[in-house]
């Protein structure tokens, strides 16, 4: 309880959640030096344009001339990177703050998940902190309870929705069609106007490699991680999965199969009794199993300017009250080499549909090559599809190994009663 | 980052609970060292019955030969107290180890809500950690998420299923009756052998009395706690919930209404769709509402060795670590006095069932009282019971003030035509 101290931080970045943090620490400071017992200021802003509107006025006196300024200035403690992206400003920034002994606290998935070891280990020669809790999952503190709350714990597997825009598709396809979703979800400001990375699985790879090496203590694994998103999925699966008694969910997931990691993310099927297949809309959740504890999930908005804000003054707060953390929990020294695999061995359920053209031996066509690719049949509906000379056969599959199931996918797709690209959705057992 | 320093541990009584700890701590000591980069040893352990037949062979240089040797013993930082209850041997240790300067890491529910206010001054004024992550749901890092993960954010409103016993019954309470299941639940080990403070509703009083003063940043308060257990609760009311689209589980509820605090302990129906209608068995969930965060959920295992354990090493690494923290996370000047209501005017819709002789004006009559008490009928089934002269006539009502909805149910009481004591829930919109 350091009374006499006090911090002075600079905000490098001033969008939408920029301003949000700036506005929410103006407002508490008061009960923000209350609940850390440490005085602070936020001395210093920097943003690419400085002469534009804002919501508010940022005294003058405040304004870095040049964002790299503040990994410089002797009178800044700690810096709230907000500019995004794995390289460029951000990383230029962040490497030069944590050089010069200045803590560090950002929200950029991309910088952590790629630099985040090389930083980790700079942090803690330096002695300074680097927080990120508003990387994963802005409205649920994650990060920190994976490095406090459950330090216990040994986990075996981390998982979850962690794309707040895929989700809130994916929840609202059982009314309209992904485009007309995704154009409301823009609408709503639930989706950036290019959300490519949030729909191929991109962002969700970044936030599974960070949550990976904080809960089995590695280095951040960066191979055989396998990527899909959910541009693939039609309204009828979603259709589908839910007489099957089925939710379909974009998830991240990451766990430990004798002594090896396997990170991937992907759309799948998850029983609709699974403790997360009602989260739905922009929520995000995250589920650590492990021991002694067992099986511990959090919710909470995953995105928008308060979440993450919310993220951001934990994480500031933590600097304020002074303890020196390591980034990762434990010490560079201390952090894991684990050897990752992908998934090609794993077992999955999986659902696969097929329109075809509905004619004499289709039908046995079909169960021959999976039969052949090692791949029972669990249930199989066909229903007609526009009329008679169609039809689509929904399969769900018995466990068989991935490659076996993609191999079999390949194989069916290549034949002339196939009409378009078969789906393959996996089914997690969760 | 002090790697000279080594920490002393005595834990105080072992039970289930303490060997568990004592065999986590000893077994994972190393990784626990590494993450906190300070050495500790458990030096001391007490229990009443020092010759009993345990699972571990504990040295006999460890045993102390009276507990309250703990608070005095040059040689022990940091005191784990699993005594248990609000008064006797219990608050002599933890007063007593305060007082001579130990850190004391508790599960005690009861001792921290009775005297939990005083226990955090004294600790403030001796500079030293006063820790209960395990008295509130243990597999549910929740203390340690209000007072640091979200440390930004004001709370309006904290709840949840908060005693896995109550919980277990409730959820199985479709397949058989209160009675079997509780009998289950003992063989299973989720019902202790006198489960009483877990049924009539006062564990979940204790732990809403700390989750409110750690959201609100306030003193405990100790009055105006209407509590209810879930003893009145039959099987045909968990199937009309059912039916009615509902689930009764067992809540407690504490919220800032118009800057006064009302906090409450009841069994309730809550909506098929709300986020925590899938919590099931002995599963906890806290539900944290504020700004900027939003609605916040975390879950899981409330009870038993692992989670507790898992709480406790929380804590323990929380003091290794060296941080001194306020217990209630605002220093005791910063902690607010809240004026507490009781439930009277609060608007409650509500789930009533009248088990009635079926004759001619009854329903007339019971509409009458109800429409006397202001109290206006939203859906009525009426089923015949036991043959044709009796019915059972179950309610929903529009929102009404409690103090009329408990009035409208007394005056029923009394009428002949009534066969049993009315059932009266109350409807919470989660």
């Amino acid at each position: 309880m350091k009374k006499n101290k006090k911090i002075n931080i600079a905000i490098v970045g001033l969008g939408n959640i920029g301003l949000n943090l700036y506005l929410h620490l103006i407002k508490n400071k008061k009960t923000i030096i209350k609940k850390n017992n440490v005085n602070f200021d936020v001395k210093y802003v920097s943003a690419k344009t400085i002469h534009k509107k804002r919501k508010i006025k940022i005294p003058k006196k405040k304004w870095l001339t040049n964002f790299i300024h503040a990994s410089k200035l002797k009178d800044i403690d700690l810096v709230v990177e907000l500019i995004g992206g794995a390289d460029g400003a951000a990383k230029k920034l962040v490497f030069n703050c944590l050089k010069n002994k200045k803590h560090v606290v950002t929200a950029n998935k991309a910088l952590i998940s790629k630099y985040g070891d090389q930083l980790a280990l700079l942090a803690e020669k330096k002695k300074v902190n680097l927080e990120f809790e508003a990387a994963v999952a802005g409205g649920v503190p994650i990060i920190r309870t994976l490095k406090e709350g459950l330090i216990a714990n040994k986990a075996s597997k981390v998982y979850g929705i962690l794309n707040g825009t895929s989700n809130y598709i994916l929840s609202n396809m059982d009314k309209m069609n992904f485009k007309s979703v995704l154009e409301k979800a823009k609408k709503l400001g639930y989706a950036e106007r290019n959300p490519k990375s949030d729909l191929n699985g991109e962002d969700v790879k970044s936030k599974i490699q960070i949550l990976s090496s904080l809960a089995f203590n590695s280095f951040i694994i960066k191979s055989n991680i396998n990527i899909e998103g959910i541009n693939n999925i039609d309204e009828v699966d979603i259709k589908n999965a839910e007489i099957l008694g089925y939710k379909i969910k974009h998830l991240g997931l990451s766990e430990i199969e004798n002594g090896k990691l396997i990170q991937c993310v992907h759309p799948c099927l998850i029983k609709k009794e699974s403790r997360i297949s009602n989260i739905n809309g922009v929520l995000n959740a995250v589920i650590v199993e492990g021991k002694p504890i067992g099986k511990f999930v959090l919710q909470g908005e995953g995105a928008g300017p308060g979440p993450t804000t919310s993220a951001l003054v934990s994480d500031i707060c933590s600097v304020l009250r002074g303890n020196i953390k390591f980034p990762f929990a434990v010490s560079h020294l201390n952090r894991k080499k684990i050897t990752s695999i992908d998934l090609s061995n794993k077992m999955f359920s999986s659902y696969i549909r097929l329109d075809v053209i509905d004619k004499k031996g289709v039908l046995s066509s079909i169960t021959k090559i999976m039969s052949k690719n090692k791949i029972s049949v669990k249930r199989l509906i066909q229903n007609p599809l526009r009329g008679k000379k169609f039809a689509s056969i929904v399969i769900v599959s018995h466990k068989a190994k991935n490659k076996n199931l993609v191999k079999c996918i390949n194989e069916l797709k290549k034949n002339n009663f196939i009409l378009k690209n078969p789906k393959f959705i996996r089914i997690e057992e969760i």
